[in-house]
């Protein structure tokens, strides 16, 4: 906030670019310093309110669906023991009277609100930080890379911090309120608890989605037109439609991934909340070891707070090449020092007779083999197209090896808890994590941006695995099934079928982000072919139609995809029964991994060709540019198509493969006891 | 064979277009029947010999790889039990003494290299139809589109019943063979057999393989610069790459579907003799029914002779739109006749303790709805590629639930031999399903060609997930194993990597595509630019040149693949063992499905949109075209991206699953008794 959006009265003679020689941005000819801190506010302003109004909508849907889905909980896990008050005997301790399966639906259902509440709360914040800090880190780049970097970090460090704290706030008093009425039934309190988990993701899940279609149908829509047919730079204030794209960067980037955290950090605690309270820990009532996963969180907090000083407080950049390796250097200490305080808090925390675990942090190396990529752009598009789509598939190979080895390492040491265990580990970075991509904005030309990007993707995918895995182990306990044994053709089916899931709802989303963008295509050919002189520059476009465009279209297209992971869990589980409903779980976790990562780094090459042509830093790409050649324009046809994979698709799959594991852990006692109907039949 | 190649001399009055007024292809002007009969002979001997050579230079490679891995199944089988050649107790049935591993060993690889060899015929044999019938049916189509459509449906059954009565005939004198030496020993022969699904469908492989990387290579490299360049129509003579694009044809879509039919009619007869031998038909030594899968595919044959002639003779097609409703017709009767004959056979052959079997003849529902992906056009190449992504994704969710029902209701009536019956009955119409793909060359106007096509390869993606399904029972049931639970981690990374193989190798045959589709596009783009009036006609291409740079690329790129495959079911049973290599299995199993599913249909789709805009049959269509139009470059951007993706790719996936499956069920005493090596390390 000490950078100053009211512009400070200079006259027209203080205009020597402020003493800084390095310049990321290029000042506009003839424009005087008021006039660019003004413009710089009113497109804060107008971002800021078109974001805040496209939340408002969004929230009041899905807050219509919070409602009906918390009615659903409570009925649902009520009809467990037919709605009776009476204590029950426990599952895993036949000696102890656990509380009534009512209170459990209940308590599941208050904490499916906060997950919820919660996570819209971290969603808005999230966006407002980053409206917030747009403006502020343009101003702050007319006077160097280095001011702007450290304007980029903060504010994504501050809402990655949120974020942590938050999530983590929320849980401990929860958990704290919970106890005072379940006193020693730690299965039921730990049982309701995973409601959080359930509340955190189901809003994640329409967060990205919605925000996913919103910024992909503004950016697909404004780049066709701007870019492909009227050879306008990219975020062109004669484009109708760009600040409807800026708009969809903030609901969709920001608030979505925002959302998405929090759901991954709230289900992956959950995880390993309800794996530890039915082993010793709960068993012996030791809140402290029981407390641990929250721990590792609290560490991460510290660490990244750390970290963050040294990248913008204890150094500070000068060129733009230095960012790179400050965010690997961040990268590194942060895995280090995090090392050392998991490492601690395990000593401490835990009991004797455990040593240390291991936590399966794992990197992703993305080898960006572009330039094959932006050659295929020399024969058109088509090829462009074959290699990306190549390179993605291939790009699966790694991560995968990474998390089987990451998912046998961590099974071998504490089994399903060693797999919770090391999702949060992989999330402890969550503050750093999140810089990477408001950086992306102070640095577009920057090719290796997307680089970054992927490792945090990876992370992100890796996991997701991983949290779900533990989730899937959770649920097949609490459901009280042996075992999962692929052969048996209920599990079969139930495998192939999850397996189909990604497909279907990567088809619901592309296909919601194709019809939006055709929309927005039409929209801004209309407004450049009806408002005389706005090619000249002479002229103001019509934002609101485009912002409207964007909003009605993710309201209305994120449900069907949203309503095919939630009721999914529900149908099979109840028509199909728990061990149909094991392997639809597992097929959509194998198969939804390998379809995100190949959307994510397929789209992230496609990206990275077209920025190595137009960046033309070497002899070979500008063999390729200049920009408006064919080879770029086949490049800038790749980019458009890979928006939506790695923007939209990929990222929500995550989410699809953990929210059908937390859903499925929740009502499991209600499948177990009421499901398989089409069976029983 | 009654078509004469060799030209009546009538003299150049005799122009009379023979009296027929319907036209599927327009006479050249100015040249006379002589003429005309004298070039047909000359283009096909061109493509014959182009497509012989190939056809040899492949089996030179593949000949290599054949006698290594008999060495090595001899190796790894002989040493199940220490080279000895003393007999054994038998698995199953203890009370009897069975042969030693030695034999089994021995006779597994005589059935592999018979299995082999059948496959390499068949698909020679398939080539040389298909190079008799090209010219043939060109010569007919100037005599009306019923005589064209006459010899184009022969072709295709002479083809398909080559390869049943083939495969069956070799299977069924094998079996006696090897009767002859292993007497009462049911379980040792029938292990035996298994080699010959095992060779049949490893040269499917490379068929495939390479015969689609051939065949796209030439085909995009022609139509990029043909096509979109030059502005020529598809297959002009002046395009240097035509020849190589007809022969890729050949021994593509020909030679390649030949060998990998006859790898699934192997494969899926073996599957339900493994199964068989070890049930009540083998125990009871009950021959007749032991042969039922045999007997089902012998009706089949039967049924498709009756159904051809009502194709060809009992009626004749005059117009075009006829064709469409011939080919219905022929499903509809073959699929009627086929549920008679097998209600019949099973009545016959099987135990009267056995009741009728269920087959779950499943169909394809494909809608084709193209016209938004046609729509979509009119924006850009971006929005088409997203829409037919979509539509490919969407296009998995039918026939998966098709599957899946098939599977729990085949497998509930008989368990494991339920399910690959159910994977014969859908490949017993054989014959028919091969005269869809020759159909295509005389009817390349009919945007419906790819809905048959479609069908087409809806059946044998869903014989293939079956076929592999029975296949892992038999390893399972083989390899001694239990249950395969996925919540033991051995197990579940092995699905999450099995799942991963289909990208991986989707990634390598892409890419090899691409790669030879720029050499393709430069040596052409040579041509063209280089000899002098290439482009008015006057001057002949050099065909030789293209032809070549297809074949050494499809030969060097077709080995990493099926390296990959071949080998990933030894390296992970060797080092893994049976229950990560279960894992991998299941994995690749529903993950493939997937994948070739939505790559065969998003290439269908955009293939079909291109078709669509280009027919300009309706007034929306004419509103995209005509020819060279935006919409219509964007089409054929779309239709180019799709080429790889639905001839490589997609069904060389088939391949993969099953083929990994049927090697596991070979190799399984070997990784039962050795297999694991890391684990016990």
């Amino acid at each position: 906030s000490r950078v100053k959006m009211t512009p400070e009265r200079n006259g027209p003679n203080n205009n020597n670019k402020n003493g800084y020689d390095d310049y990321l941005i290029e000042e506009e000819e003839g424009v005087n310093d008021h006039n660019v801190v003004v413009k710089c506010a009113e497109i804060q302003n107008a971002i800021s309110e078109g974001a805040t109004s496209f939340l408002f909508t969004e929230y009041q849907y899905v807050g219509i669906f919070m409602v009906v889905f918390a009615i659903l909980i409570f009925l649902f896990l009520g009809s467990v023991k037919g709605f009776s008050t009476k204590s029950q005997k426990c599952t895993y301790d036949v000696t102890m009277t656990c509380k009534p399966a009512l209170a459990t639906a209940a308590f599941s259902t208050i904490a499916f609100l906060l997950g919820a509440i919660t996570s819209l709360i971290s969603g808005f914040l999230g966006m407002k930080i980053a409206t917030y800090a747009n403006a502020r880190t343009t101003l702050e780049a007319r006077k160097g890379v280095g001011k702007a970097f450290a304007v980029a970090f903060r504010s994504g460090a501050v809402m990655g911090f949120l974020l942590a704290a938050n999530g983590l706030l929320v849980l401990y008093i929860a958990i704290n309120l919970f106890k005072l009425y379940y006193g020693d039934d730690w299965e039921g309190l730990f049982e309701a608890i995973t409601g959080y988990g359930l509340g955190g993701s189901s809003m994640a899940l329409f967060g990205r989605v919605g925000g996913g279609i919103y910024t992909k149908a503004a950016d697909v829509g404004a780049d066709l037109v701007g870019k492909v047919e009227r050879n306008i730079p990219e975020d062109d204030p004669r484009n109708p439609a760009v600040i409807a794209d800026n708009v969809g960067d903030n609901v969709g980037d920001i608030a979505g991934m925002g959302s998405d955290l929090f759901g991954s950090y709230a289900e992956s605690s959950c995880a390993a909340l309800v794996v530890a309270s039915i082993s010793s820990f709960g068993i012996e009532h030791n809140f402290t070891a029981m407390c641990y996963p929250l721990l590792v969180s609290s560490i991460g907090i510290l660490v990244c707070l750390i970290t963050t000083l040294f990248a913008t407080d204890f150094f500070e950049i000068k060129v733009v090449d230095e960012i790179q390796t400050a965010l690997k250097k961040q990268l590194i200490i942060s895995t280090v020092l995090m090392t050392v305080g998991i490492a601690v808090v395990s000593f401490i925390a835990l009991p004797t007779s455990f040593t240390i675990f291991n936590f399966g942090v794992q990197k992703v190396v993305y080898n960006c083999p572009v330039q094959d990529v932006a050659d295929s752009c020399r024969t058109g598009a088509a090829t462009n197209v074959i290699f990306g789509l190549a390179l993605g598939y291939k790009s699966v190979i790694i991560p995968i090896f990474a998390i089987a080895v990451s998912i046998f390492v961590s099974f071998s040491f504490a089994a399903m808890y060693g797999i919770a265990v090391a999702a949060l580990g992989m999330l402890s970075t969550i503050a750093t994590g999140m810089s990477h991509r408001i950086r992306e904005r102070t640095d577009a030309l920057d090719a290796a941006g997307n680089t970054t990007a992927a490792i945090g993707k990876g992370f992100a995918i890796g996991s997701a695995a991983l949290v779900s895995l533990a989730l899937f182990g959770a649920f097949v306990s609490r459901a009280g099934i042996e075992t999962v044994d692929v052969l048996t053709p209920k599990v079969f089916i139930g495998l192939i079928v999850g397996a189909m899931l990604p497909y279907w709802f990567s088809a619901m989303t592309m296909k919601s982000v194709g019809s939006a963008a055709l929309k927005m295509v039409e929209e801004v050919r209309r407004q450049f072919n009806t408002i005389p002189g706005l090619m000249e520059g002479l002229a103001k476009p019509d934002y609101t139609t485009c912002v409207k465009i964007s909003t009605d279209a993710s309201i209305k297209e994120m449900i069907p995809p949203g309503a095919l992971v939630m009721l999914t869990p529900l149908i099979v589980g109840t028509f199909f029964g728990v061990e149909t409903l094991s392997g639809v779980l597992a097929g959509a976790l194998v198969s939804g991994v390998q379809v995100a990562i190949s959307a994510s780094n397929t789209g992230g090459a496609w990206d990275n060709a077209k920025k190595y042509i137009e960046a033309g830093a070497s002899e070979h790409a500008r063999t390729l540019g200049p920009k408006g050649s064919e080879p770029h324009k086949a490049a800038v046809i790749g980019d458009t198509i890979g928006d939506p994979l790695k923007d939209t698709s990929g990222p929500s799959l995550n989410i699809l493969i953990k929210l059908m594991a937390v859903e499925s852990l929740v009502f499991a006692p209600f499948f177990a006891a009421h499901g398989g109907l089409l069976f029983k039949l």
